[in-house]
């Protein structure tokens, strides 16, 4: 296999050699000249059948730094949006000579589609699908962990200057992580928690229970109702705050939500609940964030948030992943799932 | 003249030669690393005035792999999209030096208008003008069936793995096209009759009346109303299938329709009819089919359909056309239209 | 500082500079291969809130001619489109280490609050907020007139054919400017206003009364509402003819409009006031012109008109800004605010 579809299909193997390669990609960033020649004449389509600027122009800026060309391929109007005709358009590109294809799907499971159909003999990266996975933002989250759990030793105390670069071959053993809110329609919460558990963390979600899915006891982690409890009980290492989905709730009718007032008082990450977290603890968000509901701006802006180091990393995560998957043969992209 | 506007203003000599310059660059194609140096600092503009996904990435994959500089211009929504702003747009493109324009137009006449109004000296590029013309869609068909014609006599049988090279300087002597369908919306008919014509190749349109154009009976070509009479005696080399264009027919009121089960049982290349066809005859769809109307799955399918290796020299053929107008001067872009 | 955001606070020496280099660039843009490999490896956000494909396109040409990558980030739809985002998006681009953002805003002042609010940390370039500020168009307009001003000793008379290099160093002074129209709408009067008053040349405004900005008694300039009389007394080397803005009209109910057929009798250029100008005069416009509005198709067309040339001078100057902002280090930006 040749793709980046889940973060529940990445080994501790591989997760470990993309965080590595993230690092070696990141260390080349603090330059004027950030283009390195690696993927010179590939060819990498942007296939975004559901908007997302800020991914698209992460995945893009990561294939543009490593030389690649890049195609957006914006589905919204375009024949490609109806029915059947993911088969036609992955044929399309693979008749092109495309060199790899990043995915955005509002439907889960396309992007699996995409790579074992047949159709098409690239790599394909998903860039989110509909609620099931969004691979590279919890590698991106991983990576920031990483760096932050590895770095406590050093004179770094404040996480919005960003953290060194962690060890080689270093995982999370032995860390805590708890994820708050909207686990409901969050793919961001399901990817995270694969990979925080094949990681070595413990990982407490904390939601409404109207905001859990269905099947939540399957999963790898321990499940609470009471942010307070959670935060008493796991003395995280990091916190990490997800985007209410107000709008996948009105569309869908699921997942009954409290009011935003009631919300933020239970579930949103204040001045008060900031102040007892264990010294080191950071806090995270993928963003967009809705300040005043899931987190106040007192936590976003505090010296604690990794916020927009977590954007930066995304670049790093992006360029790993593009470079391991399209710039050798078989023998070079290895155990990626 | 240096552009490309109209298969029929293309000789026999431009014909060829383009054919063959795009064997040169397929034969590029294979490698890891599919880029040339040759347009490295030309700039090409991709002038969308309707959307067509597949036809504008086929034209920027093939003008990045000859190293250009592509910039994307879709008018919806643009302030040209109106009037008598076309020449605007024009003086415009030229005063910011851009070396090319790939033009996609829904008036007939509109990259005519742009290459001979005076407004414009650089190369014009037909994408597709309303019912009118296409003429790299026509190149690239003509393309695909020389490599079948030529490699006939070779151990290659499988159509779907794609035909070897075919010999310079050929063209299709000898050989029997049958188009079938919506001929009265299709540029693209329009367009292959007139290339192939050029080329050698006997023509038979094969359509219900009603959706056949005015004027048909000066076209080069023969035309029947019975699909199986008519593949019975053309023996055909090629059958090409049109797409039925739907959408036109509403907006237009023009061309009626027969039920789409009535349409499939005269006029859809079904299973049975694939059996009658000689056996090295391919099939040809220039995409997107709709299977079951024009096609069924099983001749969209078969080993015989080379829908998939249309596309694929699509970017040869467009790589051949970019290269052979804006690489050189007169001299080299020599007798194209 | 080191950003462009408005005509009023570059300072003579940083005007002359810009206008300098991008006589340097200008002189590359003859060749065949215009690119030039100044900004290699660095990333230029075109961060568009408002449509404007000719002057996305110019500044994309611009960048790309300098190997620049581009990144294109069309706001409308996205989730940056409402409320706080800017932050949030400024924020997200610094972290992705882009090189610097090209801004176009619907709101007066969004790339000042871009640039001084410690978002980001990179070179802003303004491409026009709402009717406030356009300085890379006051440029080019600077541009073409120091040409033409210093041209006039030459054999050169066609002003179609585009004039001559100007010698370095050298401004406006002791030229006459007439600016025509709808200058309350007007991004382009006030930045040229203001810059054409810090070159040395002495400017007229003519504009009927409800045309006319609050604060017009503060500009550096004179003020008029007769035509015929301001030319027959400012004798202008140029005269520059803006766009009404009819559509801005209608939506804030502010500028009270005479009939086209009015307007186009007091306030717009025909074959009579073209023949009054004096001898060397040029015709300008920043396009898209409303023919037989504010400028007749003789004064558009006639050999006076540098409209087009207006458009070629536009990408040299952004070349020059992109160039100065983004290339050096703060030795090399130097002055430029």
């Amino acid at each position: 296999m040749r793709h980046l579809l889940s973060a529940a299909e990445l080994s501790h193997a591989d997760a470990v050699r993309i965080l590595d390669t993230a690092e070696a990609m990141a260390a080349t960033q603090g330059r004027t000249i950030k283009k390195l020649p690696t993927l010179r004449g590939r060819t990498v389509v942007n296939l975004f059948f559901e908007d997302s600027t800020r991914t698209r122009i992460s995945f893009e800026a990561a294939a543009k730094r490593l030389s690649a060309d890049v195609i957006n391929f914006s589905a919204k109007g375009s024949s490609v949006s109806k029915g059947e005709s993911l088969k036609d358009t992955a044929l399309t590109l693979q008749a092109m000579g495309i060199d790899g294809v990043v995915i955005r799907h509002h439907d889960s499971g396309a992007p699996h589609r995409l790579a074992h159909s047949g159709w098409i003999d690239v790599p394909v990266l998903n860039a989110g699908d509909g609620t099931h996975q969004h691979p590279t933002q919890a590698l991106l989250d991983a990576f920031t962990m990483r760096r932050h759990l590895h770095g406590r030793g050093s004179a770094h105390r404040d996480a919005s200057a960003g953290a060194p670069p962690a060890p080689e071959g270093t995982d999370l053993t032995g860390s805590s992580v708890v994820i708050v809110g909207d686990v409901l329609h969050s793919r961001v919460a399901r990817s995270n928690v694969e990979l925080l558990h094949t990681l070595g963390a413990r990982v407490t979600l904390v939601a409404p229970p109207t905001l859990l899915p269905v099947g939540i006891g399957a999963w790898p982690c321990a499940v609470g109702y009471d942010l307070d409890a959670a935060l008493a009980e796991a003395r995280p290492d990091a916190v990490m705050m997800l985007r209410v989905q107000r709008e996948r709730m009105s569309s869908t009718g699921g997942g009954f939500f409290p009011s935003p007032l009631e919300y933020h008082r239970r579930y949103g990450l204040d001045g008060a609940r900031l102040r007892v977290l264990p010294d080191d603890a950071i806090v995270m968000h993928p963003g967009p964030m809705n300040r005043g509901l899931e987190i106040s701006a007192e936590a976003a802006d505090s010296a604690r948030s990794t916020i927009v180091e977590q954007v930066a990393n995304g670049v790093s995560v992006r360029m790993a992943v593009l470079y391991l998957l399209l710039a050798g043969g078989e023998t070079t992209t290895g155990g990626i799932s």
